[in-house]
């Protein structure tokens, strides 16, 4: 029997829920709107698409995404597993996706339809890397052998020039920082070119491992066309630095899939632009299914937004989206990977986060909950530490904070 | 001055809309949640977003897409232009898509976001490519120089080997059609392998060009990973194929613009999974908008839809994208791309649309429309060509199919 990817979704459909399975599961496979002669049994039964589970939720009056239901007034809400054989489209990601998420949103059957879960055979983790260096290769790059790394963003998000951005690098290094990343913003203009950039930085990287004994990680934004993030990884690496950032909306799967064949340093993988794609609750992807293209493709950091963060992300959904992250891809072949926290983060919510990864395999990015401190950015780094031992220890934060001023101080604006 | 970006949006936001719009250009470019000291005023007038244009719609009671309000009770609406120097992110697509398109859509003061339009200085058509070959050179390979390029998909989408496809183009080039594609759910799976296919298809294609004096174009699918694609294009170029075809979404930017400098045949750009970026009207995209980014890395032919399709997709908006993709890109560089309908396409929309194009420049591809008709498949082409000499002439279809049999008979089963 041939191995199956299955994907399951949450529907909602003016037809019959099983009529509207069958519908989707004939679009994306065999079927089409008109019966076909050559669609034979034997045909079906190799490339159909199966329906393995359909469970009503809930009937609702109205449609979620508007549409030609003529005068329907019941819509009801189901979820859905398929399943495909991995022979319709080989084992290939870029086929997969065109699979489970091709042209089925927009079917006159669907007044919803998002994608929750994907799993898949075991045969792709034959064909596809994985993270090349995940949470140990980080640590070890980074000299952070336990407890998050402790991170940060370089702002203004764009407009700083290389010695600028070097000198707040410089002031962070000083102040203890283990990780920090372009924005994503911050590309290869001309008022902070990549290449000066990189070796502005580089030049306080090395200076401060020489003052502080270790090297901290920075992500250097490196998204672009494919000879460029070849060429600007090159020169990353030539400096010494230990880690690239790239866009994974604007680079596309292939994109990541070449950098991470090109690379030999941790990829920091941003997904700006998830809001589009997963924001109406009834339309397009949980991160949960989203993420595990990409972590198959190669990425290594996978930002997963922050526990009351700024955004209209319910902390729910970004607990969520941190345990998915977490989660082994496959018991035998986990393929490990590091969420990024990040978004108006600051020690407040280190016990919530650590609630729901029961883990310090992440990386906790923080601007304003650094650079707030009225001691500065080292008391701001150290206060984000003993926050985090605090929820790790199971202590209560205004506890932990009575004997260790930087933390106290931090409470004031946090 | 500097060359600028120009994105509009429509937005719905529960603040003063010059206030959301202070924060989506501040978010976007130098601003953060927090004044900094070094985002000084010199720095913001070179590298701060722009509001081009601030134009009130309404307001409405409730918001489009759920989020924390409070209790707010005015949602407005409004349409917002920001531009951006250049020299922010480069002329690169991928930093631009990262900067129009980026973390916005998750903003707490945003109800409602998507991407009209998008309009981008000339200097990108010197960085960019765009089509190789365009309407020009695919009506000199399709050996059609004028009229739409009647074209169909083979079907059932997956699960004819080799040999059945090969059979299926047969009858389809002794019908005459101009056009046929792979559906986009065929790739190169183990029971209808790439190369096998293309072989088959290929001495048919050959075969038919001896018999008929013309060679169809034929597209195959062979989005996958980048070494794949360009072995598989190689191999379709050698066998004297015309075109390949590829999925953008399952590819990203990346993935066409290595394609498009690779490729020695038209590239046909499928946009499958384009409802999880569109079908809600607050969130997402226009094709107006997203198609540009496609097309500059090099798209020949650009899916938009059908009139009267067999999706949830309205008249009006399959029309816009048509009218988009048929629009020159700049007056100087127009980069012409060959609109694609399909989905459910008969002769009975082709007067609706022309109407819609005022052009012929098009590949309209029906399935069920040849397939079904009475006399076979050479008669359901020649009814399609029937069907759009009326509408070019401006004759009532019955009137012209008065004189012309296949056309009589195909209007009793579209």
């Amino acid at each position: 029997m041939s191995e199956r990817i299955h994907a399951t979704y949450w529907l909602e459909t003016p037809l019959a829920p099983q009529r509207a399975a069958e519908i989707i599961a004939g679009e994306q496979s065999s079927g089409t709107f008109l019966a076909l002669a050559n669609e034979t049994d034997a045909l079906k039964a190799r490339s159909g698409a199966r329906i393995e589970r359909l469970e009503m939720l809930d009937v609702v009056g109205a449609p979620s995404l508007p549409g030609r239901y003529a005068d329907q007034a019941r819509f009801s809400r189901c979820l859905l597993e398929l399943s495909w054989s991995v022979d319709n489209m080989g084992v290939s990601l870029p086929n997969v996706l065109a699979t489970v998420a091709g042209n089925l949103f927009e079917l006159q059957g669907v007044s919803g339809l998002r994608v929750l879960e994907l799993r898949l055979p075991r045969v792709f983790a034959e064909t596809y890397p994985g993270p090349a260096f995940g949470i140990a290769g980080t640590r070890r790059l980074a000299g952070v052998p336990q407890g998050p790394l402790i991170g940060t963003i370089i702002k203004p998000s764009v407009g700083l020039d290389a010695a600028q951005t070097a000198q707040e690098v410089r002031q962070l290094i000083d102040g203890g920082i283990d990780f920090i990343k372009d924005d994503e913003l911050q590309a290869d203009g001309p008022h902070c070119p990549f290449d000066e950039r990189v070796r502005a930085v580089m030049r306080e990287v090395e200076a401060g491992a020489d003052r502080l004994g270790r090297r901290a990680m920075v992500a250097f934004n490196l998204t672009g066309e494919l000879d460029e993030m070849k060429r600007r990884h090159d020169l990353v690496q030539s400096l010494g630095g230990t880690c690239v950032m790239v866009s994974l909306n604007s680079v596309g799967l292939v994109g990541l899939r070449e950098l991470r064949r090109h690379s030999a340093l941790p990829i920091h993988a941003h997904r700006n632009g998830w809001g589009y794609l997963s924001r109406h609750p009834a339309l397009g992807w949980d991160y949960r299914a989203w993420h595990k293209l990409w972590r198959l493709a190669g990425a290594d950091h996978l930002h997963v937004n922050g526990l009351s963060n700024k955004f209209s992300e319910r902390d729910e959904t970004v607990a969520e989206a941190a345990r998915a992250v977490l989660e082994p891809l496959w018991p035998e072949t986990p393929m490990p990977v590091m969420p990024v926290f990040s978004s108006g983060q600051t020690g407040l919510v280190a016990a919530a986060t650590y609630a729901v990864t029961r883990s310090q395999d992440l990386i906790f990015a923080a601007g304003g909950g650094i650079f707030g401190h009225p001691d500065g950015v080292a008391a701001g780094v150290t206060a984000l530490r003993q926050a985090w031992d605090a929820a790790v220890q199971g202590v209560p934060i205004s506890v932990h904070a009575e004997t260790r001023p930087a933390l106290q101080r931090a409470l004031g604006f946090w």
